[in-house]
């Protein structure tokens, strides 16, 4: 276990306000280096009850960072001072399930019935995995992250059902079990691989083929290796069509005051967490 | 890594039926040995929306396995053919925040407006504990493990706030290393400990004056080890006194269909999961 120097959250508080204040406007990855970044869902309220009974029964696709107070759009356990509204680069807004807009601020949008949720992001797995020294293949490609729907529905609730999404990256053989003990440590973050292997077991025709996305080459002495992603609760909202729904745009995530070491179960400090949490 | 052997769930099936016919009567301890147990929270509806969001802004204290449908008893994801209603041993009725029945039958008190919710317990942590050999106090003294109430504040969310309650197993110091990394391996059963060593750092005077439980020896060459306990919510709802809420009576716990390795982020089938969980 190595020892981890926490990063000030000053620096993910100035990457927010660069956001807000509209001199940041592309993709967070590599911003705010050191900070957890999450998925952002935000519903009526009408919805979210059974939308966070979804993510309770699909934890590795949903894992559920924060849930703001009904018309608070102020995830403070996770970020003081941020302002959901504002602080992510850019948004879809969905009307019935339609994508009908893709704002840099939802502040319009926003009322007293809506529930924001922020969920788990892959940027925090790909930070240890690269920590570690395992090549991570699209980022070497310069492209996203291939993404599938599965044949795996996941667990519904009420309005929410669908198949799980799944991520894929491709690894050389033997690094595959490093793979799975690093994000194994990271179950907020949608924890070790759901599956190692052949894409077929998951009903994926073509790896070639990304439902979201870029296609990455495989070498041949690599596995492909599928991790449960964040966009399952998008495809999910898609078949619920509340009157309203918004997400972070694919790339354009929310960026916490939560270093990557506080979601990580070997690391943690385990002590100071509560204190640190309340508002 | 060692190999688990998972056991049937028709051993939980017929415990949980066991109960519900009456048969068995007392404590949960050693029933099904092998399955997880899990703590029963039963909220109006009105109340579920914020009490998820205090277990997600708590997870340690309270880590959430399931939750039921509005006016559903089965948590079907976590146990097939269970009913909340008669499948614990003993309950707690809560009107307003006063315990007003302590039945073993909930069916009278059940109607479409409620929702239950499960939570892990540390059972499921002692039985990883035991299985590497270390010592567990309060059951070699043969009483319950005390609890106590810290001056440790929980992240609130609607009426639910309240002091973080912790349980507390004294461990020779050589062996708290290995506790931490064991418990650590089950984040959905309040995983590593809060605290290790001096009770006054959470407010608490006196050990040997547990809010809850029975006090232990503990030897001089032992060190107090606090975990969040699932009490919390049962302390949390008294403040928030809704005009119903049921518990479990204490030790009278759920049995679940996953045997404990399910919850091991160590060991467990993430390949599986999503199917088993799937209804």
């Amino acid at each position: 276990m190595r020892a981890v120097k926490a990063p000030s959250a000053d620096r993910a508080a100035t990457a927010r306000a660069a956001i807000r204040a509209g001199r940041h406007t592309g993709p967070t990855s590599g911003l705010a280096p050191g900070f957890a970044q999450a998925n952002l869902v935000v519903l009526p309220h009408t919805h979210a009850l059974d939308f966070l009974r979804f993510c309770v029964r699909n934890p590795q696709a949903c894992p559920l960072l924060e849930v703001t107070d009904t018309g608070s759009p102020h995830p403070a356990a996770v970020a003081s001072d941020a302002d959901l509204r504002t602080d992510l680069p850019r948004y879809r807004v969905l009307r019935d399930g339609m994508c009908t807009d893709e704002p840099a601020d939802i502040s319009p949008y926003w009322d007293e019935h809506l529930v924001g949720f922020l969920l788990g992001c892959s940027f925090t797995f790909e930070w240890a995995l690269a920590a570690a020294g395992l090549p991570i293949a699209h980022q070497r490609q310069g492209v996203n992250v291939p993404m599938y729907v599965t044949d795996r529905e996941c667990v519904p609730a009420g309005a929410f059902h669908g198949p799980m999404v799944v991520s894929m990256r491709p690894l050389p053989a033997h690094h595959v079990p490093r793979a799975v003990e690093i994000t194994g440590r990271f179950p907020a973050m949608h924890g070790a691989p759901v599956h190692i292997g052949d894409p077929a077991d998951l009903g994926i025709d073509d790896l070639g083929v990304p439902d979201f996305g870029d296609p990455v080459r495989i070498a041949p002495d690599e596995v492909p290796v599928f991790w449960a992603c964040g966009v399952t609760p998008q495809v999910v909202a898609l078949n619920a069509a509340p009157p309203l729904a918004i997400f972070h745009a694919p790339g354009h995530m929310f960026i916490t005051d939560r270093p990557h070491a506080h979601y990580d179960s070997a690391v943690r400090d385990h002590i100071t967490e509560t204190p640190e949490g309340h508002r």
